[in-house]
């Protein structure tokens, strides 16, 4: 089996990562090497640079720009949010024929595996020969199939980051300012990234003192709760929560756009809400900050491990499809947690697209109010080092001269 | 003139910053090393601690221990915000004396510099000799009498970052998702932080193209018209807003109700307010990101000159009260903007307590919806390094072979 000789695409779609642009480079420079490839192209704006002809050759590009595709966050190609229908598919035929593209590789999450799957069937079903692979990438790390997704290591090592100075910050300013800080994570079905904040914890008491996932049905009267009694302990409490925090009926908690009994718009925001929940409730001062695409695309936070592995994923799915296969993506199978160590596999498109991984019920604790060492030792070399641990005072005490103050 | 023999009490105050434990590690590194300081203590949340004498011995901690502090964000010794009424600052020198207390440095923004002048007032009408001093540190940027505050390089640099991450993210994502980005940056009477969000720049279409800052009377008029005009231009736009954003008679845009201890209202949310309105108004997908905290505390993003400078100024406070003065807050003073050089001077408390400042007009430009080269040239050598500059590829189109898609 080997492949064909022909053009390859490249496309980039859904939410951009700090590390999807290393996955451009990984096909670039793999896909130079190897000679059935006669030509390698970049789609402008995912599929839609398919649809509409507008294709860049990658190959001129100088060497230098395609290595910096390591150090530059977001998409460079530009991204879409786009769902093919039968029209579309005839189209994107049409123009794989007139440029001679045997190679289509689509990086992104389920939908834009869906989208590859579906192009790989109609070529294969109009008779014209393809080498059609997915490249895993979304900040969700809700893939099938795979041990995790680019993307997701980094942003759990800036939540984690993240976290950690909220607490320190939260710790300090308790007594006479904010005491209950909550952070809103990304994750609309899934709360890898909001767990991911578990690995700010350097001491049990450390942030975060509360997780809540869309995994576990949310209740507000347990959650104050909770919020209760650790601030009852502490003085301060640190909460992760996931935008996509539901009731037991499975419905959202706070949609964007919603109007609540008041007449007023919901801005986006579950965190705004419980922190305003707890201000009334508990009559304790809380905040929310609610980083939003920042933590999706930073490259400050970046993962050594995470950046690799984007870029491996994307000189796999070269070498995979010059061996002769078709209709895979490329997927990330873990052999070892410490020493951390990963390799690559293939797995079906139709199995992944459009099915959803949540994290495991044995991952998360019994309240279902935190995650476990299960997760913790799954989600730690994936988000890699940290930074240095932060230091603590000792608190040596000088002996009070006076009495007690009153005021 | 020399310094009396006596204890020190360090103290840190207002909202944490990345950098504000290395003037704590300044201030225990450059006592030790003066016979006249016969001890150095720090209070526990800021002034709570002197009147409650919940004081440690620094000196105790180790050597290891003090020098992480350079590296560990938020305040070590805990913070507070509490104005002093005559009562409390009678308590204030009674702890004072009862430990013999000479040196007193106080670590915080306008309202810790008026407590610093008070109680060195206070001690000289009561004939207790003491050698008060002010370290400056706020995120802010508004005192007096100082080129730039420790804190402020390390926000403006993690602001710039975002936004520039926050460009290319929305670039890539603009055609079918968000193609409007707000971010909300701190700073509530200046916009300083909000400002800095220019450095962000590398070509003139980069993020962001609008800046909205509490200097200039915001008019949603003349927003919506320059939105729609940059949308117009690139079929995006990056904007920066201030917290403290406010109309032509002064007033905040959007508060909630809110107020701290020194009658200062809590802001929260003109970034999701403009995003309201923007896709109410003009029907284009905006969204805001409000990173609160986490700018403010984040140690991933802080600049080098600002670590040396907060030690620095540390230092030079000991320094300058072992020569013998009190009532002084320590300056930095420019020297040269390129090469970044700056040393430090004293300035009278009085001078600086509740003073504010501001943007001065002439860093503004004329349509009131930017910063100038004078600004860039103010903050660039305070942010320091961004990160090594991100690609773009060249774009080789490839010669279209189909009709255009209609669809």
């Amino acid at each position: 089996m080997a492949g064909l000789r022909g053009k390859l695409v490249m496309a980039q779609s859904g939410g951009p990562t700090a590390v999807i642009n290393s996955s451009i480079c990984g096909v670039i420079q793999e896909a130079l090497k190897h000679r059935e490839v006669e030509g390698v192209y970049g789609a402008i704006n995912g599929i839609m640079g398919v649809l509409h002809e507008n294709l860049i050759d990658l190959a001129q590009e100088s060497p230098e720009t395609v290595e910096r595709l390591r150090r530059t966050p977001s998409s460079a190609l530009g991204s879409c949010r786009r769902k093919l229908d039968q029209t579309d598919l005839e189209r994107v035929l049409a123009v794989f024929k007139a440029h001679n593209i045997r190679y289509f590789f689509y990086n992104g999450g389920n939908d834009s595996m869906d989208t590859a799957h579906k192009i790989s069937q109609m070529a294969t079903a109009a008779g014209y020969e393809m080498h059609v692979m997915g490249i895993p990438k979304t900040v969700d790390n809700d893939l099938v199939e795979t041990d995790h997704c680019p993307g997701f290591g980094s942003v759990a090592r800036w939540m984690a980051i993240a976290m950690r100075d909220a607490g320190r910050d939260t710790e300090a300013i308790a007594n006479t300012s904010t005491a209950i800080k909550i952070i809103e994570a990304m994750g609309r079905d899934s709360g890898w990234i909001t767990g991911a904040t578990v690995l700010a914890k350097q001491d049990p008491d450390d942030a975060p003192q509360l997780i809540y996932l869309p995994e576990v049905a949310f209740e507000i009267d347990k959650f104050l709760n909770d919020v209760q009694k650790v601030y009852d302990r502490l003085g301060h409490v640190l909460i992760a929560v996931s935008e996509g925090v539901r009731d037991k009926d499975g419905k959202i908690l706070v949609k964007s756009d919603s109007v609540d009994a008041f007449g007023h718009v919901q801005l986006e925001g579950v965190g705004d809400y419980l922190a305003n929940v707890i201000k009334k409730k508990l009559g304790i001062k809380a905040r929310c900050d609610k980083p939003g695409t920042i933590q999706r695309v930073s490259i400050l936070g970046a993962s050594q491990s995470d950046l690799q592995e984007a870029y491996l994923v994307g000189q796999r799915a070269v070498q995979y499809a010059v061996e002769g296969h078709n209709g895979y993506m490329v997927a990330l199978v873990r052999e070892s947690d410490e020493p951390y160590s990963c390799t690559t596999g293939m797995v079906a498109l139709e199995k992944v697209a459009n099915a959803k991984k949540v994290i495991p019920a044995d991952y998360i604790s019994p309240e279902g109010n935190f995650v476990n060492d299960k997760f913790i030792t799954y989600a730690k070399p994936l988000a890699g080092e940290l930074l240095p641990d932060y230091m603590r005072f000792q608190k040596y005490f000088v002996s009070k001269q006076l009495d007690a103050y009153q005021r």
